[in-house]
């Protein structure tokens, strides 16, 4: 560990159990550690970080204009996710305050989770896992090869052919699918769907220039022209509860919502009476508005796959955004461009 | 339904349940349904089968050489699966038998399914959906972001960095992948997860032609050098147990096992062997050696994904599959090419 002064000092903040970090910091920077003060944080900053001009923020601490006031020089966040929603944006804005985020780092994990959900959720594998630890497969009397639902038949072929009846256990292939946000993590579950057969359409801000898929400037119409939709753009007062009640009634009932951005995308509530409804056919969830409590109305569903925030949970994808933090630091103290500045609106 | 005297007569043998075939047949031909009657199969058989030149099998029933034995006549056995490891090909052979089975059908359901399996495995996505099920993510005091259990962090961030623990959740990206039977479902599975980023390997009797993935002609070394093994090759004298300790142990304790052929591929007593002590890191199972008997030591797993032989369980497979089945038969009653023979040996 070499401390020098001349290394530019650092202030970090981080959850007691995220520490992949600290190795890399403490190589490349002196370092002030909030996280590991008694002290109530504003005090902390108060006393300690008057000149401090680059704040790592690891997890999700709120940023907002209160505590950022604690930080007088501040002129760069360095934040380890995706998306920024924990940051008041303008207020860093205002004040002429950089901040960078994850980059591409997660963009392939977070791509294979959606995907992985995807899967499970229309061929419904964590259901399939439970009916076989039950036990319940191999009692005699059942049908070997079925499970039944209310609603679907789970695993297994069909009874009879109840043309009314709603199932979802079904190919991937054919299906239409419509993500909301192509960036980096759109494109690359795009890219991954491609061979399935499935066929991809997309909203975002605006159209991009040279792909292939099908643009549509608003996510109704998404809704109505799709099977399945994939959410995975960043929260902002834009995309607050863009997935609403309405656009769920266009999905259809069975329709199936992937969300791999963050809770607040969906309107939550209304997805909840919509699952009980039927009005849509099935979710997986890697993110929830109040996470990490989920509704517990999702808990019996066999139709919904859960995941605790999982999405970029590899080692992999923390060695990786750890070498993007390092970057971006690196990228400021020496007066070069950020390698992943988010934009301030 | 018509049942003219001028259509051709088909024997007809299915479980009680997959009736999805029966509106297809009886549209086409004359049935003889076996299981419809209270008589022991080798009686019924004996008593109104002599004539029989066609015989559909739905499911799994046994054909040896004692049941054929019923069955002088016989010049076709349509089989519904795509492994006819349940008919004695010798016996079919001997007595000039045609056998066809269900094509490519099933072909991309089976590959959803084994990357699906895959995904979930590698991803944990149903020990993490049993977590959230479970309501330890929101219990306050625990770490929100992870699960422990002996030998893993199943979902969420690594605590600390102890370059001996083992652990699988993990990247798909650069993963290298080793396909045990490169046919219609064996490529199928390769080109879904080559935009994951996946090295893709094979073994199969032959060295296919213009195939760019890597080929092995031993099973050994083929897991000596990937990370996963996926199995979907048929169940032969040849392939029974080709993935014995010697090829696990080879595979090594990152090593995971996808398997979506038939359970005889895999010595399962080892295999649960394996897993237990850490020879292997991981297994995605849709089919077992006793199914629907599965070993009970694999339901407290994490690492272990089990699917209750579902792959081919979906609508659009069923409706494929009798699509097959009519097309052989009509085939077969007009003297042209069977649509699907399967090779005698």
């Amino acid at each position: 560990m070499e401390e020098s002064s001349e290394s530019p000092l650092v202030l970090v903040h981080r959850p007691p159990t995220l520490a992949y970090m600290d190795d890399h910091l403490s190589r490349n920077f002196r370092l002030l550690n909030a996280h590991l003060s008694p002290d109530p944080l504003p005090l902390f900053l108060s006393r300690h970080a008057a000149s401090v001009t680059a704040f790592v923020n690891i997890g999700r601490l709120k940023i907002d204009a209160e505590l950022l006031s604690h930080l007088p020089s501040l002129q760069l966040l360095v934040c380890t996710s995706v998306g920024t929603d924990h940051v008041d944006l303008a207020e860093c804005k205002r004040r002429g305050i950089a901040v960078t985020n994850a980059g591409d780092a997660f963009s392939d994990d977070v791509a294979d989770c959606a995907v992985g959900l995807l899967l499970s959720v229309l061929r419904r594998i964590p259901a399939g896992d439970r009916y076989v630890r039950s036990g319940n497969w191999s009692k005699p009397g059942q049908f070997q090869l079925g499970i039944k639902t209310k609603r679907y038949i789970v695993v297994g072929y069909r009874e009879s052919v109840d043309k009314d009846e709603n199932y979802l256990m079904n190919l991937v292939s054919g299906k239409r699918v419509g993500i909301i946000g192509l960036g980096s993590i759109g494109s690359r579950i795009a890219k991954r769907l491609e061979p399935f057969g499935c066929i991809i359409s997309y909203n975002s801000r605006t159209q991009k220039q040279s792909i292939p898929y099908r643009y549509y400037s608003d996510v109704l119409s998404l809704a109505a022209d799709n099977d399945v939709l994939v959410l995975c753009c960043s929260l902002t007062d834009q995309t607050r509860h863009v997935v609403n009640r309405e656009v769920m009634e266009s999905l259809g009932k069975e329709g199936v919502i992937i969300n791999v951005g963050r809770g607040g995308l969906i309107d939550e509530e209304e997805m909840v009476k919509c699952l009980v409804e039927g009005v849509i056919g099935g979710a997986g969830l890697d993110v929830f508005e109040k996470e990490p409590q989920v509704p517990e109305e999702l808990f019996g569903m066999d139709n919904v796959v859960l995941s605790p925030h999982a999405a970029v949970a590899t080692p992999g994808a923390l060695e990786s955004v750890a070498e993007v933090a390092i970057a971006n630091l690196k990228a400021f103290f020496s007066n070069q461009p950020l390698v992943s500045p988010v934009r301030l609106g």
